[in-house]
């Protein structure tokens, strides 16, 4: 794990340093601690939806990052415009099916984005995964259903036809780019108490994404980064009203050097 | 009031083991809140309002909460459009009419919800549920100017028409059925100044709402609950900030035990 | 410092003691954290955008702030309906120009905004108010790239032009109405942290804008508070989550002696 430990503290020192601009079009819920868990790892964020605006927009950025909770259908039609901008721009688009598999809105937009644009990264839970792979997989709302191993055969499978990094996040998050697999052990149960926490592991992604070429390693190690934030906060909170303080605390204060003496990500960097 | 904190510990104990979804079509400002508050109570929640996804959202749902504030036209036809489906399938339907009386938009939006759906709680302040029984009262933005005790007159009175429970909170909460009414005395003044807690109250209805098919003992259990973190909060913070970090630090921690010993609920369950 | 250190004492309590209605339209990223800022000082908030209901809404409040993030066209016209309404009515209008320069959108709208409604006050931070004044400067994102001192200029130009006070936040605030200028001193550095403080910084200056006739006064003295309560809080916390939530608290504890002792405002209160 030598080397992830090193290429993780890298990415973050250079989060730190470069302080991408991440054009978010996310939603509602969210974009308050998207925001701020964005500036507490040294990012900046901005959020953009208005189709007038996001191609100007993403063109500042560093990272796009899509998320299609609380969607309504003309948020996709911009999430496309900004995306295609990106890929010609050649900036990440990082992609979180929030409730895919839950309604056919959520999952035929995931589709559709994935279609028309060029995703690098998609972040999501087990169903929500499994439903993009699978148009037979019914989902509950946003929470997931099926576990992280159930999911990692769909996960190779499309990100082999997408030609994407899949990024599966449960109590052992599984990355694949459909040709190396990587496993990330960082995280606590708490994280699944408080409302946009993968959410913004999605764009902890997107942030490390602007800053490192390899998508598989940009999702692993902003996903080791922001697990460690985690244990961090459980160990100063048992509650998720301040724990979701300590977390976006602990995304400020963890260095590089903390995360490389403690992040636990298992797999070949390839 | 022996029955009433078995009853109230029985369906906080019901919404922790069920995890029932609640689908909620709210207000901006207070998406995130209610969303960490029903986590934190046990529940599952989701946010939707496309007119697309709702039907197939509250089919999923074990309630459905509608909320009324920051809206715009389009989105009362996705409330009505929800909650008739939830009336098809049996599902609780609970209304936050937030602002009702200050505008002819939000007056007449929780007027014509009530009016095609079978709404089975409503949950407003005094002035909210005046607005709604009398079309001269005029309000001021979303706090309340009236006491509870002159809205119960007018709460009853819809409660028959509408054949709904009405729940009005304040210092002491007044909650009736048109034929039972039942009083909650738990609460603290610092929940008047989080935004939001009144709407995440409405969301914990919908939760127990979702576990209790008694409306009256729904509400008057949810709103006991609701208040006693409160109080507990009130213990560990005086100021604002501090105490919705602890407030949903209270919805988690209290346990089906401590609400038995230490709601308070007037009036006869029936 | 003297007559600035009474007025503000004065204007806090005026706020705290009249509660006044404060209605924003404003972007979704802070609607919540503007709201807990706003009852935190102790007025009372109001979100509303919808174009059928601003008038009706801006017509029960003692002032109205405009917030051009997370902007879509149709937001604009409900904007200046509510400023039209607001101005025909004698209530101060308090803009904030999230973004400008970063796209044609938000540069466009504030300028729209200005044009068609009488503006008391506009805060922002340098690079906004640059390109306010300059169709030539680009921004990157919502966050400043430019100086305070490198638009004071722009500022002073823009509040003659316009017939508007021009505040502009950094590490020393410089508010101007064109004839005068004073600088606040308050403020910490861990409020570039948070995503929302100028949007609430904004907000508290509407707040101070309903009890106070003087543009100037109102946003210097409101800058100065909310910049103390940055101080304050930075004494409880060094990492944004925990910072976030003291900050709140600050708003509320802080008393009109504690700003009065406190408040660093250079200049002549005219």
């Amino acid at each position: 794990m030598k080397d992830w430990s090193q290429k993780a503290a890298q990415n973050l020192a250079a989060v730190r340093s470069q302080k991408p601009l991440v054009h978010n079009i996310t939603n509602y819920v969210v974009m308050n601690f998207t925001a701020n868990a964005l500036l507490a790892i040294g990012a900046s964020p901005v959020m953009a939806h208005a189709f007038d605006e996001v191609e100007e927009m993403v063109a500042l950025a560093g990272a796009l990052v899509l998320n299609i909770g609380t969607l309504r259908p003309d948020w996709v039609e911009a999430m496309i415009r900004a995306a295609q901008k990106a890929n010609a721009l050649g900036r990440s688009v990082v992609l979180d099916p929030v409730g895919a598999g839950a309604t056919t809105l959520r999952t035929s937009a995931a589709k559709e984005i994935l279609a028309k644009t060029k995703v690098a990264i998609v972040r999501g839970n087990a169903s929500e995964v499994l439903a993009l792979a699978d148009p037979g997989v019914v989902t509950r709302g946003v929470d997931a259903v099926h576990g992280v191993d159930a999911a990692a055969q769909a996960a190779e499978t499309l990100a082999q036809s997408l030609e994407s990094t899949l990024a599966i996040t449960g109590p052992v998050d599984r990355i694949t780019d459909g040709i190396r697999e990587v496993r990330v052990e960082n995280g606590h149960p708490l994280l699944s108490s408080v409302t946009g926490t993968g959410c913004a592991a999605t764009a902890t992604i997107g942030a490390f994404a602007a800053v490192d070429n390899d998508p598989l390693s940009a999702a692993a190690t902003a996903l080791a980064f922001f697990g460690l934030a985690g244990e961090t906060a459980a160990r100063k909170a048992s509650a998720p009203g301040s724990f979701a303080t300590a977390l976006v605390d602990a995304l400020y204060t963890i260095t590089p050097e903390d995360l490389q003496d403690n992040c636990r990500i298992a797999g070949t960097l390839g």
